[in-house]
């Protein structure tokens, strides 16, 4: 399934956009990516790259993604920012980190994050991928929104698009299956797999098919997959499910799957989201 | 629903086992209790009780909890321990924690939690209750473990129990549906909904019908219920379901929804779990 990139001269605006530079005090400074805007502010999903990131690139970190945690505090503000990533406790195996963004001294985004040198062991799916159509044989569809963030990514709804119309109707669930890949065909690792798992619009939108004012408060992504696992998949297409759960006073929950196109799993993720009507 | 609580001269020992003390410096102090002892240190539902207390308590807080993931970093030693909650940031309605817990100067829980003052507005159920037996035609298994914790609970298996035999055959899913109360009829508050959340077995030992040593590495929940929901379950029965999504190279995860007996969604919980073999 590997795709051929396209060649580029220039780095692709993902490896910009995570880009992080290390001062003498071991804070890391970045900064905000045009590319990955959302309505406001940039995308959930960079800036949870942004944070893992800190954590990948840290001189001490001990072996590889298991969880991760992001709070969006506030909205980040176009521009510069930094983040402190400290392991808070390093054991044999595992190894665990409070990570932290500021802009202009405030906390902006607050993270929690597991790293661990895994072992192989006996292994069992239960979630298991739904049977759907090929990524060739599912159209992608007009654009249905105008953030940056969504044109780079491929984007092939198989059910549970963006509602056509807004017209306040309960659909009764909020079951979204979508094809997505880079639509670059930048190969996948751990940064952009945490990028993508926030790829799901807001499950109020589908079950409500309304438009009302969100934004994620907290998500959480378990990472199943391993680094060998992530090379397979390449720049290939990468199957996503999304269903919210319960939706209450101003908060909703969803949560979310991803396996790579031959069936395995990747990520499970779930987020809690504000919404206000 | 409500249950009649015994006549109590003494506090209740969930209330012993959160109870904090507040020094100078703002710290929080504590100590882990036997009666919510584990097989190796405390259930892992205390501390997140304990750390989402330190919260509760704290004089700056501002509203009630909407979400809370606690890592589970090191084990909690019996004894005394140190907490230290810092709101992180403070918006208009909504709050960030970040929360981290001590023992002889060394970090053995972290946690992130967003507490918010909430609005009513339109609500809606996806995820509902299951139909399952009453509480009253589901049996109290026998004793299957010696857990401590255990005893604090009345649980009542409606599928899924504990498995009988540890026999290595593969159940072909990890579903347990399960009515859940305190045993001595405590009434629910935000603290014992965090705890309660931690109620599951794991479900490694149901999937795979065999005992291996295991331990939750991080924990998410997501509070949907409202304090004036969790005065009408009273000391009632909760209706809790769980089921692990993926076993990989030491960790899985599980995903769990918590309903009052009248059919409210209370709570969502996620956790990943170290498993070694």
């Amino acid at each position: 399934m590997a795709l051929i990139a396209p060649k580029m001269t220039a780095p692709h605006p993902f490896d910009e956009a995570i880009a992080l530079t290390c001062q003498e005090d071991g804070q890391f400074i970045g900064h905000t990516s045009a590319p990955y805007g959302n309505f406001v502010g940039p995308f959930g999903g960079i800036s949870a790259a942004q944070m893992l990131n800190a954590v990948l690139l840290h001189p001490q970190r001990l072996g590889d993604p298991v969880s991760l945690t992001i709070n969006f505090c506030a909205a980040v503000a176009d521009g510069a920012f930094s983040i402190q990533a400290r392991p808070a406790r390093t054991n044999r195996s595992t190894q665990h980190w409070v990570i932290e963004m500021f802009q202009a001294g405030e906390t902006v985004l607050t993270a929690t994050a597991v790293t661990a040198v895994r072992r192989t062991t006996h292994s069992l799916g239960e979630a298991t991928m739904p049977v759907v159509p090929s990524p060739e044989d599912t159209a992608s569809p007009p654009r249905f929104a105008p953030m940056q963030w969504l044109k780079r990514y491929d984007i092939r709804f198989i059910q549970g698009g963006f509602p056509e119309a807004l017209d306040d109707t309960d659909a009764g669930h909020s079951l979204t299956q979508v094809w997505l890949r880079d639509a670059l065909g930048r190969a996948m690792d751990f940064a952009s797999l945490a990028a993508i798992s926030d790829a799901f619009f807001p499950r109020l939108f589908l079950r409500r098919a309304r438009f009302v004012p969100v934004g994620t408060v907290s998500m959480t992504i378990y990472f199943h997959a391993q680094a060998e696992q992530l090379t397979q998949v390449g720049g290939g297409f990468i199957l996503g499910q999304a269903q919210g759960q319960h939706f209450q006073n101003g908060f909703f929950d969803q949560t979310a799957q991803l396996w790579s196109q031959s069936g395995e799993m990747l990520v499970t993720t779930h987020q809690t989201v504000y919404y206000k009507e």
